[in-house]
């Protein structure tokens, strides 16, 4: 295992799916054991698991809990698959993941089991991958910043916009290495700076809103966050802000680098306006940890991921290879392929 | 009194100065009563009070309770008044009304008093006139979106950007009112939501780095925002994330408006550069209500402000009328001549 990298997000126990319940950390590392596709599907649901390519990777296991309740059942199984890929919208991993399983046809248990594991083994070196791929786009001595969570606890590992950061901080490249704290659900705070701090790497966090005068104060010359889907023309939905951060960074000439694995690209999509993306409960902004914060009767808007158009990014970095200036072009000379 | 506008940070009771305490709104409307010149400073310094108008009122009543501890101790005076001074940087009204106090020479406690009182009614005014001259450019139908808290708890009464957002709804322009929540201090959250809808102005909040997807949607045509400090050519130091608002705001061909009264320019000062940007705490980002959100050992980067460059500034409204495209020409034109 490379440096920097000792986190999971999941342990497969050959008849459950345990899973670190990110609801909890920083505060507490605990773990809940999914002993059914409904509780995977839930848990997802419910963000106990997160990350795009995670998210991805816990769809198939629950999978292969589905074909284990519902035997020989094939109308079983579907109503099981089909209530996984509803856990959650706009990720397309999770979908991606699912009809791998199901192109699999009537197979055993085992052979679900094993293309769960391969998925998540893949997912793993793509990461590694991809982190060598972007950190050779980092100058030494460079400032970077992050946006929500890309790390291990997003993915099978090593992290995709966190890989790159892991790989280029090994190579001694990263002068400093920012994150947002990402509102509303702190993924910054909570989970990218705990398992930074956990493998060894410094962080600073800020407020979403300082990241413009980060910039403008030349502390940083890359902006590099993930993705959860990325469409035929190279737009790239994301966490909410990951959009104001690529028009404040253009503003500055400040580079965008995509980080994602080959599962986040759907090329079904023309252009990112057919993403679907999800709105949250509005209690998420209205509360923190069980407490009010705004006024009864406020209303909120919680859109949970915006999308950034292709012009505004400069690289994307995938497991198959990098696309500078993504466009329908660009892309389709490294997806057209893509079935 | 104006149409939805009830609300006042302070009250002076001759003897004292009592504060609505800012910081645990909305969840407990509770008062503090500063009996002397430093316990007013510890309460500007803590944000007991905030808002660089109302900070700049609490400092000039600060100094009519110097002037009764101080006795005819001209020396004693200068201490207290050093001490208000330095409660905070970065807003200068404080630093204005301490020297509109400071000029009226040796004259007993009641005729700071008086000056104290004139100061905050003129403020109350140059909000009226401000909200009127704001709205005047607000298209029926539009949806606004502000950042902070510029109203009543903010300054004298009525508010400044939100005084305009008041008049513009009084005369039914506004569709759709947007407050971001404004981390870390929760200003939006916590106090724009609250004096909104007690003055039956319903709010919708938001995340601030949702800001840019609001826009995209079409959903705003206008951002408005107060100032803490102004300087000769226009420049804006407002709270942080006002810049990034200003980025995305010209991006997107949304309009953006700074709205503060003159005591808010500070002629003295070529560019906003020369502004000083107040950070403050890192654990107002490590930690929430006390409870602690980022890991141990993580590290955070918490300026207060930001400088928003002048040509990003569509309009800005003063109590002496509005300048167009902000410069050092049409700044001096309007203020030219101040002190």
């Amino acid at each position: 295992m490379p440096d920097h990298d000792s986190i999971r997000p999941f342990r497969w126990a050959g008849d459950s799916l345990i899973l670190l319940d990110q609801r909890r950390l920083p505060e507490e590392v605990s773990e809940i054991c999914c002993t059914s596709a409904a509780k995977v599907a839930e848990a997802i649901a419910q963000m106990v698991v997160r990350g795009a390519p995670a998210i991805g990777i816990a769809g198939a296991y629950g999978a292969a809990l589905a074909w284990r309740e519902a035997g020989g059942d094939s109308g079983q199984r579907e109503r099981l698959l089909a209530q996984l890929r509803a856990a959650r919208p706009t990720a397309v991993n999770l979908a991606w993941a699912l009809d791998r399983i199901a192109a699999l046809g009537d197979v055993d248990a085992g052979r679900v089991e094993a293309e769960a594991n391969a998925i998540a083994e893949e997912d793993l070196a793509a990461n590694q991958r991809m982190g060598e791929l972007g950190a050779a786009y980092i100058d030494a001595g460079s400032g970077v910043l992050t946006h929500c969570n890309t790390g291990s606890l997003a993915t099978g590992g090593y992290g995709t916009a966190l890989g790159v950061i892991r790989s280029a901080w090994s190579g001694g490249l990263v002068a400093r290495v920012y994150a947002d704290e990402t509102r509303p659900w702190m993924q910054g705070s909570r989970l990218t700076a705990w398992e930074l701090l956990r493998d060894g790497i410094p962080v600073t966090l800020l407020a979403d809103s300082a990241a413009p005068l980060l910039m403008r104060d030349g502390a940083i010359s890359w902006v590099i966050v993930g993705a959860d889907r990325i469409t035929a023309n190279g737009d790239v939905a994301n966490k909410i802000g990951t959009y104001g951060l690529a028009i404040a960074a253009r503003h500055h000439g400040v580079r965008f680098m995509v980080v994602a694995p080959s599962s986040t690209v759907d090329m079904a999509l023309a252009c990112g306006d057919e993403i679907p993306v999800e709105h949250r409960d509005p209690e998420e902004l209205l509360a923190i940890g069980g407490k009010r914060l705004a006024a009864q009767g406020a209303d909120a808007w919680n859109p949970v991921f915006d999308v950034t158009p292709a012009e505004l990014v400069d690289v994307l970095v995938t497991e198959r290879g990098v696309v500078e200036k993504p466009s329908t072009a660009t892309m389709a000379k490294l997806f057209g392929g893509q079935p």
